[in-house]
């Protein structure tokens, strides 16, 4: 074993590659081995510069082996005594499965770090206007994924309805679904809501509506990339400001100094 | 009113500068003007090389007012054609009050844009080794402020007891008034808690025990920096994964190739 071979566990930050952090940089420029999932985009991936890079974004119906390979990867290249990133959308610890892959790193006794990142959870919602928290409008927030039926149900209904922000990740895709479960837990059809697709991208779309629009499916957006959906009275704070923006938090206005 | 005048509310990210994100480091190297919080790393400053700098941090008593001055600081210098960055702990969003001051630029007809930054609620668990989300332990995450008792109140009120993880920002100070209210709320005395001052910085230190411990006022911390607390199972989690990290997170291991 190698004592050098380190892996870093790096969040990419929700899109835009000026979000990235100095740290995931470095990392990146430091990298022997880069293992990143989907939905990174190729800019930030070119600050690995020296690194072989191996997509192991994960198929639907793969998932645990899937996550097993890509342990047995990190820590192969690792005891080879790389500098290995494993870089992930977001931060790496909201929902993520970062916590396992640490474990996994500390059962085989191998060196690693976390380096956090901007989450979606935050970024997507600022990047429309909208401000997870707001004087007057909401005092906390709750972070869920819309990815798995059982989680965003215990989630929910560990929630009073309308008493809080709720950002839901991962859940455009059963965005109909998960509004009509929020109502019939007490959610009022006409609390704001809000879908943000390719949230701090170029590609950025926001829809905005009523949680009883999302329920009947009248978004309308013509989007296939990753949402955050954004439900609370936060939204209608977002509407009034996202008007003004005009320099939109998009990675065009950062790369000039980049 | 020159028209090149312009705002940025900028997060400056939980305290390590090399969490800061390019496009921080971008708009401070433009800025003319800089409005910085109480807790701003001083080396994170450097970067606004050609800008003046104004401390507008805030007293406990006078709130309002000061919201107030920063707000015509903001408009005034963009009014005269300067490039102002706002900056702020974390990100600009989550309890910043970002939501009011891009609100008040709005009303002015200022031009203006928000830069998300990585929220010290979700990298401070992050760099103490405790994932927010995990599997078995969380599938959502609820972020509230300890500042203030009302919201505080309002947000737990809204919560099932130990459904979700929880993180506390600005409540270190009244740790165990608030472990109490959980506990009267329906808490588990034996749920495992964790504190973590100065988050991601060379002087970080994190305590860990239970909720009944906090109550208790039996947390160990010699340390008067902003601190976050986290309430759950996935702070047991973390315990496992932080006797590992053999590079903390820490700014020693990013200056290097900033």
């Amino acid at each position: 074993m190698t004592p050098r071979g380190h892996v870093s566990l790096v969040g990419a930050g929700p899109g835009d590659p000026g979000l990235l952090t100095r740290a995931a940089v470095a990392r990146l420029r430091q990298a022997d081995l880069v293992l990143y999932d989907a939905l990174i985009d190729p800019r930030i991936l070119r600050y690995a510069r020296q690194a072989q890079k191996f997509y192991v974004g994960k198929r639907a119906a793969r998932h645990a082996m899937a996550q097993e390979q890509i342990h047995a990867l990190m820590i192969r290249g690792a005891r080879r005594g790389r500098r290995v990133v494993r870089l992930k959308g977001g931060d790496p610890f909201v929902f993520g499965r970062g916590g396992e892959e640490a474990l996994a790193l500390k059962r085989a006794g191998v060196s690693y770090d976390v380096v956090p990142g901007v989450s979606s959870a935050l970024a997507a919602p600022a990047a429309a206007g909208i401000p997870v928290t707001h004087r007057g409008a909401a005092s906390a927030f709750l972070v869920v994924t819309g990815h798995d039926e059982r989680a965003f149900a215990d989630a929910i209904g560990a929630a009073a309805p309308n008493a809080v922000t709720l950002v839901i990740l991962m859940g455009v895709g059963r965005a109909a679904a998960l509004a009509c479960a929020l109502i019939d837990r007490g959610w009022r059809r006409a609390t704001p809501a809000a879908v943000v697709v390719d949230g701090t991208t170029a590609r950025q779309q926001t829809w905005r509506g009523t949680l009883d629009d999302l329920a009947e499916d009248r978004v309308t957006l013509d989007a296939c990339g990753p949402g955050t959906i954004v439900v609370g009275d936060v939204v209608s704070v977002g509407a009034s400001i996202v008007g003004t923006a005009q320099q939109p938090v998009g990675e065009r206005s950062y790369v000039s100094r980049g």
